[in-house]
């Protein structure tokens, strides 16, 4: 499968940061930062640009803030190649004036990600990104909780009022299954006339490299990965299978074995992202997986591996 | 996705023995069967019934060779509800004297898993199974390298020359992408009038469960899953992500997390099963995953991570 149209966005610290509070080391972005772009993956997201007032600078690294000093020491000396660099900020924990201008930024990409109910928030922070010079998606998370009119008027609202470039399907639950991707595709396509269509997955049911590919078959020319995998509870698709899927002949795996063997491997003996029960079941269940991830926390617990009282727990009935 | 007809295979034992040489404990055989049976999936494999002059008795495990009192012994006094025994003979290693007469035997079902080579043997299996009165089928393996007439060739003759109920397209590799899947239900359609189609996938590219998905869209009854997806390798579909997605009456999701939780979880000191980086290239590449396995094996070694060292390896122009 191969369309020049494909942009691949590497978002390995930025989701992998959903599971650390964004602590990773200055080193370990270095090392992703110079893979990703050795590897000719079209941008490269460090992080989140979210507010300070929101999230505590105590608690959370330096790369829910991506500040551009920090942005610089992760960047400076490295060939960028084509590779460009893109940051998020979320809807209603970020704020339009920590933007600089592009000019005084190495960012060339801000990325929006919003619930439906949070779209005009969406929409305000976006136009700051494209008014201050900044290509701009919008992502709309949660998207398997959401549907029907309000939806709809959501997509049709970034289409009217926006420049974004790219208006991105998000599964944060992991709970889409292949013709529900279709349909959501579908439903994009008809209202966005003037933006491409995006496509950001979770595993919680071993689906998000397959869901990546039918979106790519039904149109999407935006499509996240992450490095082994690395992101929030289940984590993402893996973005090493996404370049052997897309043979497009810019792309370079071998890059991205080397990090992924040296950089990434050695986070597992503090992050336990991947397929686990406790996810597949918030994942069937269309839950957001905090409950899970809780769960999962208890490392050295007898009662980890109770996955039947944690099913019980997810499926009681509401009071 | 809830079809009637869909009949669904739990192997976990006979696949996961892949892994160690069939070794399990009796208890842990018992654990699977008991909680396969209270699941209500349609057979539950307990091993081969191979050749003792092919495979040392000394090496491999009792569920390697299936004797009716090993079986006895793992089912004896565990309530079936619905759920049938079925055992495996592969084509090139298992002789026909082996299986006695139905009525001596707790199996109901044989699969014979065979390469389009051993075709012939396959059907001759088949036919001692059918008519020694049990159901049967035929898993062709190692499909991503089979194709064209000596393929289509296969599947008439089965067709044409034996009794079993259901075919089956076997990934073998863990190479097969949605498309292809597409293209192989539909050939074997082109040539099956009186039997079924299966499907048994592999994860080296976390695409198991999602093709497995693609088959019974386009018709395939007959779909295999292991618990906690263990199996050789990058092992099989997930049998609870499978469940969950079928969303049939009659199957009940919670003796299988619980069998997980208690069984299976711990076996995973000892077997490494899952989506590994050496596993993922040899799908890719459509090898089988023994070059992987052995790289695998290196546990303690300090380049088991050099990933780029096994992608040379693999990619290295035979001589």
């Amino acid at each position: 499968m191969f369309r020049p149209e494909i942009k691949v966005v590497d978002c390995t610290i930025r989701d992998g940061g959903l599971s650390n509070d964004s602590n990773f080391t200055l080193e370990t972005v270095r090392n992703v930062y110079a893979a990703a772009c050795a590897s000719g993956v079209d941008y490269v997201e460090l992080g989140y640009r979210n507010s300070k007032e929101m999230f505590s600078p105590e608690q959370f690294g330096a790369w829910r803030f991506c500040d551009e000093e920090h942005l610089r020491q992760a960047t400076d000396g490295i060939d960028a190649g084509s590779t460009k660099i893109s940051i998020m900020q979320d809807a209603h924990k970020a704020v339009a004036e920590d933007v600089l201008p592009k000019e005084q930024s190495v960012v060339s990409m801000i990325r929006v990600a919003t619930y439906v109910k949070d779209v005009d928030k969406a929409i305000a922070l976006a136009n700051n990104a494209t008014d201050k010079g900044y290509e701009a998606t919008i992502n709309i998370m949660a998207i398997s909780q959401e549907g029907g009119p309000s939806l709809d008027q959501a997509v049709q609202q970034i289409e009217a009022e926006t420049k974004v470039q790219a208006v991105y399907v998000v599964d944060s639950y992991g709970a889409l299954y292949s013709e529900e991707v279709h349909y959501l595709i579908e439903r994009f396509q008809m209202f966005l006339k003037t933006k491409e269509i995006g496509f950001h997955g979770h595993n919680n049911q071993l689906l998000a490299f397959a869901n990546t590919i039918e979106a790519i078959i039904k149109g999407a020319n935006y499509v996240d990965g992450t490095l082994y995998g690395l992101g929030r509870a289940a984590g993402n698709c893996p973005l090493e299978l996404l370049m052997g899927f897309l043979k497009n002949p810019k792309f370079n795996v071998v890059p991205l074995l080397d990090v992924i063997g040296k950089t990434i491997m050695p986070l597992r003996e503090d992050i336990d992202w991947g397929y686990h029960i406790p996810y597949m079941l918030t994942g069937i269940r269309n839950l957001h997986p905090r409950d899970a991830m809780e769960w999962m926390e208890r490392k050295n617990s007898k009662d980890k591996h109770d996955y039947v009282a944690f099913y019980d727990k997810i499926t009681e009935d509401p009071e």
